[in-house]
């Protein structure tokens, strides 16, 4: 049918498109000028030619000024030009903040042609952009070229390390198209707190109508589940570009590819989680409903007692259980049964752990990622989600963060 | 009318009732022993004649053993006698955890005549009590002396100080009557998460149906605004015992020294905070709906990057917007105001901090305690809630608990 497999690099990848970064000085005074990784704070994004554009925004009520203008945009408007800034989210900045991106925009159509260019930011919220930095980057980006690499490392801002995919998709037809993403994001567990921004880019010959639900469903499989409903910052973006320059189209061979894409990067977000150490899966099973899977599933990856006792590397089963409980779904302690791996922790048959076992515990939570398995007895619904443990490091990093 | 004023000490102040503690070695091999305040880990709270009972027991599914046992009881039972114990939630434990209550009180009940004893359980969740080593505690209690700074001493686990208070109430007929309380929690800013215990017991003359109502009123008032909904422990209880002694009631001033008494054991608990050093008023006005201005306020207590923001002593109110943004309610950045103390912070026509009103906020975020005070202008309704600050050793307290 069609071979899906990754390659190299990121955004060069993808037919017509060109990316690229440049330090306009926004990073010298805030935090952070200390990762030597970063060298950019204005990145750009362009196609060569224009692009159908999905997008997946934060369902914060404050949203940020560069979402308020992408929405000025009529439905279903082409484009071919992001530019994306760091260290400033141009955040609860009121009409004047949509008014500043205008003023950047018009500006930019000076240097090259844009259509319909789009903003991303993100950074400290409550201040205004600093247009004459942001539009100085104008004379040293080169709109021609694609450092995708360069590119991804100019969007961090707490991120330890830059987010950047592409996969390869070949059709039997002999027939193949690409995609590329990059992405930033490091909180918790929950990288909606701090912003989280990802960009792709596919030159897939997709109908706008597959972009729209595809993007949305992996959207749900990947960053949701690590994420907690609501609780999202002003500038969250999932943003999915296609120049159909391949002229090539396949929807499973697309659905897979871009699944696979989203959740390697929701991966790579919660392994940078701020200060994080482990990556636990909490799968939770047998529940009298999806949502109620869901909301037991997420009440564990966000629960600061879970996460703490993952930091102490403690089977303090009790935690979990007491999370369950307090989730408010339908549950019985008779019919619980929690599985740390594949070790038995807890049931109505074994409930206490004897030295042997309790050994066994502290060897599957001393490893890097492990899994944590609730039964909870009631039905057959389930649900994944995705957490991190919680160390100094994330309040340092947090209490730090502005100045 | 009537004059509440406070007294010293603790249960000694109120009519007929007697409270103690022993140490029967529960706290020797957990953490926590090098609290050299802490002398006991098995209490008692008694009265002579027999009390009515008023309770407020966890939401949590899951709850503990002791609560299952309590409502074991008829409908407005009455009872003489608490027993207490640290270390050991007894929760999770099934019914047996239930029937080890009942062993238990068989044999406290050839030491002493008990009626309808109560018991109530903190600690680690998971393990069955050590009934021999709790029954051994009532060979060296002294059922006919009050002790209750012991008392208040026994039921700690993360507290770093115990948590005790009276009040006495003089009516203008010259009659009086007294209350008394102890309480154990030391949550972050959700003591519910940590067991919270609360024993309170008055020598008024008080019906049980204002006992009903004015507990359930004054809880509202203390401890869950410093608690999220839902999202509570096994073991949670807060206990009101009167055994009508002194013959003198008065409504009114009952409900003041109730709410005086709940509200400061509920501002103690927060400043017990684990690891936390600020105690922070949010106040969210101008509400569309008291339960939007409830969903806020607790939203900013609740929020991991507000309370590292605190930590770090950091003026950035854009995480307070973004959290308000992220609640749900309803609310427009237009129209959104924020205060810290009296100090306009954000409004919008005012943004940005300059560096004058910059460094006001930083000497503000620097007291002990101070207020936050949104309004979000869309409406008429209030709510308060008290938070704290989260710090390094939170995450150590909690990453070592239970070994």
């Amino acid at each position: 049918m069609f071979k899906v497999f990754p390659v190299k690099g990121g955004f060069e990848n993808v037919k017509g498109f060109f990316c690229g970064a440049t330090n306009v000085g926004m990073r010298t005074s805030p935090a952070n000028s200390d990762i030597s990784d970063i060298d950019g704070d204005v990145a750009f994004l362009r196609s060569q030619t224009t692009c159908d554009v999905s997008a997946i925004f934060t369902s914060n009520t404050f949203q940020a000024a560069p979402i308020k203008h992408f929405q000025k945009y009529p439905k279903d408007f082409q484009t071919n030009f992001v530019l994306i800034n760091a260290k400033n989210a141009n955040a609860m900045t009121g009409e004047k903040g949509v008014e500043d991106i205008d003023t950047i925009m018009s500006i930019l159509n000076t240097k090259i042609d844009v259509l319909n260019p789009i903003m991303s930011s993100t950074g400290v919220i409550g201040y205004r952009l600093p247009i004459d930095k942001i539009i100085s980057a104008f004379d040293t980006l080169r709109f021609n070229e694609c450092n995708s690499h360069k590119t991804a490392r100019a969007i961090m801002t707490t991120d330890s390390f830059k987010k950047e995919l592409a996969y390869k998709i070949e059709l039997d037809s002999g027939e193949s198209f690409n995609i590329a993403a990059i992405c930033k994001g490091a909180g918790m567990i929950n990288p909606a707190m701090a912003t989280m921004l990802c960009f792709i880019a596919t030159d897939a010959n997709i109908p706008k109508n597959d972009m729209d639900e595809l993007l949305k469903q992996s959207a749900e499989d990947s960053f949701n589940r690590i994420s907690v409903d609501g609780d999202t910052s002003t500038n969250d973006t999932v943003m999915l570009l296609s120049n159909k320059e391949s002229g090539a189209y396949h929807k499973e061979a697309f659905r897979e590819a871009l699944n696979k894409i989203m959740f390697e990067l929701a991966m790579m977000i919660l392994k940078d989680g701020e200060g994080a150490n482990k990556l636990v899966t909490f799968e939770v099973k047998g529940a009298k409903s999806k949502a109620e899977a869901k909301k037991a599933s997420m009440a564990l990856s966000n629960s600061l007692l879970v996460k703490t006792a993952l930091f102490g590397e403690d089977p303090n089963w009790g935690r979990i259980a007491s999370t369950i409980g307090a989730s408010g779904i339908n549950c019985d302690e008779h019919k619980l049964i929690i599985h740390y791996d594949d070790l038995l922790i807890y049931s109505n048959e074994f409930r206490e752990l004897d030295a042997k076992r309790e050994e066994m515990a502290y060897k599957i939570m001393k490893q890097d990622s492990f899994k944590i398995t609730c039964d909870i007895g009631v039905g057959t619904d389930s649900y994944i989600s995705y957490g991190c443990d919680l160390s100094y490091e994330y309040v340092k990093i947090n209490a730090e963060y502005r100045t």
